[in-house]
């Protein structure tokens, strides 16, 4: 059976940022939280993949917001797998406002991995076998490697970080939304102040853990967009790597 | 006319910590949801407030955790001014579950502050002549000037931190939860793993801003308790002062 998930939520003040606009790590949340309920509706909720060894991995997300929700406003999100491959899934989502104006819609790829070697295996039968929604138009599936994965670039800006207790999640490591909030905070004060995000495009590379030490970086890379990297100090290994793209107010 | 706000949440995925209980950072911003909602019914709000040149600040606000709820669980917070004096209006917080169970009560004490001259004023007459609603329970009132406020301590764990946009609201300043997400993360790691707070109560004493410098602070002071000093690092001035309460799991 197919299964689209709906889910209502309306905007809590603290769910607004200083410039009174819906903010997009809590905006990022609730598309989480409608992917694992849609998750469990197909029995591949995070629970019934660790009975079989395995977990989820977020591997790419894009959002595009097109107009921000305000407080006390009522939003609808949208979200259903669109395809599975051998090794990935491919989920999309969408938010509506109450007269059904499209505000944000997001790509996203995720993968399979076992828990034991913490490594990629094949998706497991139960996932691939499962329908998704026919006849709905889709987003492009995302680039494995977008271009900004491999674009060198130097940092104008570093902030060496410990991953606290709030960041981690019920498994045990840093909650995707997370590492957006950090990278947010190494824009400069002018663009938080002047511009909006208007789309995010990440790429998850190594999951982080409490207490480990990560050094966020950002650069600009044209008047419109910076690029983002985490890496974990220890392993020197790249957590998660960013475009962001920004437009004036 | 009287009001008593009632709101009911389920509890979301990312509104746990890693223990899998609610967190308290979450459950205090859905209480100040309710407090502001209340306030608009009462003609109280920030918008309304701010016509008349004055803001509400949050002074004491006391917190005593009975039973956490989890993922999934629906709550109902319950919240009511409870007297209003010459300088301060007291309003209570009561969290119950889908079965009237009482999982958590708070009280807390507000003044108001005129914007202009940044220093309190007595309450306006608009406020003043309120009626809170009649014939329930309060909770006793949180003394203004609590025991810990003046108990000087040697910090044993102190960590410097530059105000994040994600942590100020829609009036400029840090909202009050951010205090206690960043207090929480100088707990020792032991008693995040294997204790839970059972209480938490805070004097709110100064504000702060985007971009300040402020030093975090605690100190163990029994096998129970912590005690907590938010210092504003330019002016010297403490910003929060409180005792957090722990017990085993």
């Amino acid at each position: 059976m197919a299964f689209i998930q709906t889910d209502t939520f309306t905007i809590r003040g603290y769910e607004c940022d200083a410039s009174g606009r819906m903010s997009v790590p809590a905006l990022m949340n609730m598309m989480q939280e409608s992917a694992n309920r849609n998750a469990l509706d197909y029995g591949i909720g995070i629970a019934d993949l660790a009975k079989r060894g395995v977990g989820w991995m977020l591997m790419r997300f894009q959002l595009r917001m097109h107009q921000y929700p305000r407080y006390g406003e009522t939003i609808r999100v949208v979200t259903y797998p669109t395809e599975v491959e051998k090794y990935f899934i491919y989920r999309d989502f969408r938010i509506l406002a109450e007269d059904d104006t499209l505000l944000a819609e997001a790509g996203s790829t995720w993968l399979v991995f076992s828990i034991e070697k913490r490594s990629m295996v094949p998706m497991p039968d139960f996932i691939r076998s499962l329908n998704p929604p026919a006849g709905l138009t889709h987003l492009p599936k995302l680039p494995h490697k977008p271009d900004f994965q491999s674009t060198p670039f130097t940092p104008t800006k570093t902030k060496e970080s410990v991953v606290g207790w709030l960041s981690i999640d019920q498994n045990q490591h840093v909650n995707n939304v997370a590492y957006v909030e950090w990278l947010l905070e190494t824009v400069d004060n002018e663009t938080l102040e002047t511009k909006k995000l208007t789309e995010i495009d990440l790429v998850y590379r190594t999951e982080s853990h409490w207490q480990d030490s990560v050094q966020i970086q950002s650069a600009v890379e044209t008047p419109q967009t910076f690029l983002h990297r985490i890496i974990h100090t220890e392993s020197g290994k790249d957590v998660l790597l960013a475009r962001s793209r920004w437009v004036t107010d």
